[in-house]
């Protein structure tokens, strides 16, 4: 097991009814900026109830942080939240507006432009506390500190990490009204999340492989259940945590760890628009056949475990492992080719020429060069 | 699955090396206590790593707190704490050192007496900052609030809440030294902590239940190999980590939970001195002898799932389940009866009186009375 150090501070509010609890949970004496995405929240009741909890309260709101947060939209919410004298963020939607207040959050006490926190975090510093109601299962943003930016002037989307929230309130009733796209994007995403921690090489750390496959054959359980009926609490409640579990730093300790296919999927993101779930579901299958020999011995593991698959040889089992990953997508909803998304080999040497340019190497064993990202993107045609 | 709330800021320090970290995790302007158990830090070299970590700190020492911690022993570091302006407590050692400081901490800043806040868990206010260095993995109390105090006059010995470590150090080569009972008690301490929050009834928390499972089928996994191998980086990094992840509210959440056995278990320590591992694994079996119909369901989720017992009818599965459980316990080194520790149907009946006089009821249905105790105990004779 690798060394490493894990500290988790954000509090989490679970259970149906907790939005009520915003009333405690945020001190009358902040100055609060609500922070929201579109207006779904209007129409599925959460914006009233927010609003009944924070009556008395001293609360501007911000509308209209969207997918994939930009830069542009949030300078808007960071120039108020300045003005103003914002002490206290509340995200309220789903990862994307979650993720963009965290940069508002580092933004507000920075003296300089806020995409210069983006291009290097180390310039982070005090930060503006935040707090998140989360609406749609997907990003883990709730607990975690990180966020990813994107830039609609440079077509550029990063990764960025600055404050953990300090609470997170989830009321799996918020996810009944979820569109059926969202939810195969989201649990796919949190698919994805626990495999970047988990399939990579035989660590002996037991437990996070364990708990690993412990997410993985919930999701697997818990898929045909929410497409059947996305009104079931336990199932919603479920599926909730499970999304949050995924990418809080529960199941990466001590493990190496890949995200190759999140960065490739951010740049599918940042070049064609494509939602983030969709590019994972498309490029991951693709990297897994590229990259099976180096991940041969923990694919045999998870072929075993999650997918009970014992028969055949072990390039048998490998392969029947992926297609059974990749026909698990399908059957999520989403289409895992390139071509069914319109993208063609033109954006494969353009997302190849940024690698480049940038010098990245992903992979948990820095391996997965620009000519090996072109390898598996071309796999996904 | 129940509505909760989970919140856990210690930060885990933890890898080969790692007690070197204090030097720069404690500020050098606090005014330390470090707390010691008996003299084995002193041979296995943990002691010369925390008195070169914190050289140039401002230390005092206090010797001498025993397994199961004593109020009569913690009045006198507390007595020393209040006289010297104690600001920051460092606990090294096992689960007991850490507990005793819960105490130490919580009662630095209080003005009455430390008996007065194991009684009243209410009048806990503030308290001085701590942290430790874990040599010993079973209680869970590294990253934790909570203890377990025991009086010598008055022969009693109860749950105490506080506040959780600011951080733990978990540096796997200090455990090498153990002595085998003590690892022995560790590993089926780990194994009912985690039973207590997964063997009650089924209760649509899908991951909780999986992660469970992944503690059990790792501590069974480990246990012969630490037996074979004490030595060992990796088993004993993994059993480490186990013990404190089975512990620390990560497999608690919205889930009902037992604690019956530890509640008996706790009065058999304080009337016979037993070590709480080993009372554990007297009762457990025998308590799920006595209430399996009220756990049937979960009882055959366990056995198929960690044991892979599939054959038999129902009764057999679940008889067959406990019995391996038992044979675990047996195979780490630790007698299941109670004649094996000279105790008698007198112990019983005086720990049914106690039970009766308190009003005590137990388990995740509070349907374990002071009468099912009686049977329990008796059926583990």
């Amino acid at each position: 097991m690798n060394n490493f150090v894990f500290q988790n501070p954000t509090k989490l509010i679970v259970g149906k009814g907790t939005i009520a609890s915003l009333a405690t949970e945020i001190s009358k004496d902040k100055k609060i900026m609500v922070t929201f995405g579109g207006g779904s929240v209007k129409s599925n009741g959460v914006y009233d109830q927010v609003k009944a909890a924070l009556a008395g309260h001293n609360v501007i709101e911000f509308w209209g942080i969207e997918s994939n947060p930009t830069y542009q939209t949030l300078s808007k919410a960071i120039k108020i939240g300045k003005e103003e004298g914002i002490d206290f963020l509340l995200a309220v939607g789903g990862g994307s507006v979650v993720d963009g207040t965290k940069l508002i959050s580092a933004a507000i006490p920075y003296r300089g432009d806020a995409w210069e926190l983006v291009l290097d975090n180390t310039l982070v510093g005090e930060t503006t506390p935040l707090a998140s109601v989360i609406t749609l299962p997907a990003t883990g943003s709730e607990m975690n500190c990180g966020a990813v930016i994107s830039n609609t002037d440079t077509h550029e989307k990063y990764p960025f990490y600055s404050s953990y929230p300090q609470f997170s309130i989830l009321d799996p009733e918020t996810t009944y009204s979820l569109p059926a796209f969202q939810i195969s994007c989201g649990i796919v995403d949190t698919y994805i999340h626990t495999m970047e921690q988990y399939l990579t090489f035989p660590s002996q750390a037991l437990v996070m492989d364990r708990w690993a496959e412990g997410l993985l054959l919930s999701l697997i359980e818990l898929a045909p259940k929410i497409q059947c009926d996305q009104h079931n609490y336990d199932t919603m409640s479920n599926y909730m945590l499970t999304a949050t579990l995924a990418l809080n730093g529960f199941i990466g300790m001590g493990v190496p760890q890949d995200w190759a296919t999140h960065y490739i999927g951010h740049e599918l993101t940042a070049l064609k628009g494509l939602t983030h779930g969709l590019t994972l579901a498309i490029i991951y299958p693709a990297m897994l056949r590229v990259l099976k020999e180096a991940k041969r011995e923990k694919l045999l593991q998870y072929a075993t475990r999650v997918w009970k698959i014992t028969e055949g040889t072990e390039d048998q089992r490998i392969e029947r492992a992926i297609a059974t990953t990749e026909a698990f997508f399908r059957m999520v909803g989403l289409p895992t080719k390139l071509r069914e998304v319109e993208v063609d080999a033109s954006t494969i040497e353009e997302i190849v020429t940024r690698f480049e340019q940038r010098g990245t190497v992903l992979g948990e064993h820095a391996t997965v060069t620009p000519a090996v990202v072109r390898e598996i993107l071309t796999k996904a045609l």
